[in-house]
């Protein structure tokens, strides 16, 4: 084997999510990874801080981007749809790993510890919009309630988009389950389902 | 000491309170807890299933007198308005520990381990409101959604009302929040902070 790695980090990432949908999250060990990928341990932990890491990666790298983006949005957008043109970014970078993310649905769900983290990046990303919302004038308290609103749109959408079937863009979903909620939020009446909802139950949520 | 403990679940409560707050959270233990309220390791695990659930006890309970009170509303209230009458009840059984609320804010704010515990409450708080939206008619992604904002409006509220210069109420907080959050989600125009926003930052609320 060569001195040097070439793309540890992508060799690293694909045989972790393999064995993560061939045997369980739980069951793989970092050292069937490394093995796997041809790499040792320590290599792992050059790229990844740990075993959950691997399915987050690159999350977190997107927070600059997103608060650029929703500081850009002219004052006449309100901070809901600020909030969602930064997750849209977000989105439209993830489009391209859409097959890898229906792999993961099941392996998420099936995991405590990945729902933990998941919820924890969620508390991140909430926390990230909310900053940047207040940086262009919303106050406090309805840049932290939109914060939350939007990443939750944000993970009902990735849950519609990562399943077998989908065909449509993130981004798109994003969109639809932001102008449904905001629809209905301000509208009186709540006691029928509005249109454009084709699935009711079974989306693959565990933290909702 | 008699057989029959008067109040343990209450003794056990406030002896572990004063020691997060005395010492902090993480240096006291569970052996330090029973001692202080004269009572033994077994009965702190026959009332409580860790250290952690002492700061949140009795959240749990309260699920289902959310619920209720969610799908009491009328066909005519909106799902953020019945997710919000749901919390305003919650609230109003707990305004009678602000005391305790005061004191409890900084302990959680210096612990990744109660604000990682306090992460899942509020994810099962959101599942709650959601699942009751649901039963009373709102598409599944706006009762997701909903879910997430009412509880981020209610945390937001909190942490307003459990610092020690509040006078306000709970539910009233909660209205504000709310009522902010609506107002500015729909208009337009986010280039300035809304009126009725006393506070800007320094809130205590380490997971925004």
């Amino acid at each position: 084997m060569a001195r040097w790695e070439p793309d540890a980090y992508g060799r690293l990432r694909d045989a972790a999510l393999s064995l993560f949908i061939e045997q369980g999250f739980e069951k793989t060990t970092v050292a069937q990874i490394a093995e796997r990928a041809g790499l040792n341990r320590r290599t792992f932990f050059h790229h990844f801080a740990d075993k959950r890491e691997v399915v987050f990666a690159g999350q977190g790298e997107a927070d600059a981007l997103i608060a650029t983006e929703i500081r850009a949005q002219p004052d006449s957008v309100g901070p809901l749809h600020a909030a969602a043109a930064g997750l849209k970014l977000l989105a439209r970078s993830t489009e391209q790993y859409r097959e890898g993310a229906v792999k993961l649905g099941p392996v998420i769900a099936a995991s405590p510890e990945l729902q933990e983290r998941e919820l924890a990046k969620r508390a991140d990303l909430a926390g990230t919009i909310a900053a940047a919302l207040r940086e262009r004038g919303t106050a406090d308290q309805t840049a932290v309630i939109a914060g939350w609103a939007a990443v939750a749109a944000f993970f009902v959408a990735r849950n519609r988009w990562n399943q077998p079937a989908n065909r449509r863009t993130l981004a798109g979903l994003i969109d639809e389950s932001l102008e449904q909620f905001v629809s209905a939020a301000v509208t009186p009446g709540d006691s029928t389902a509005g249109p454009g909802v084709p699935d009711g139950h079974g989306l693959l949520d565990p933290l909702r």
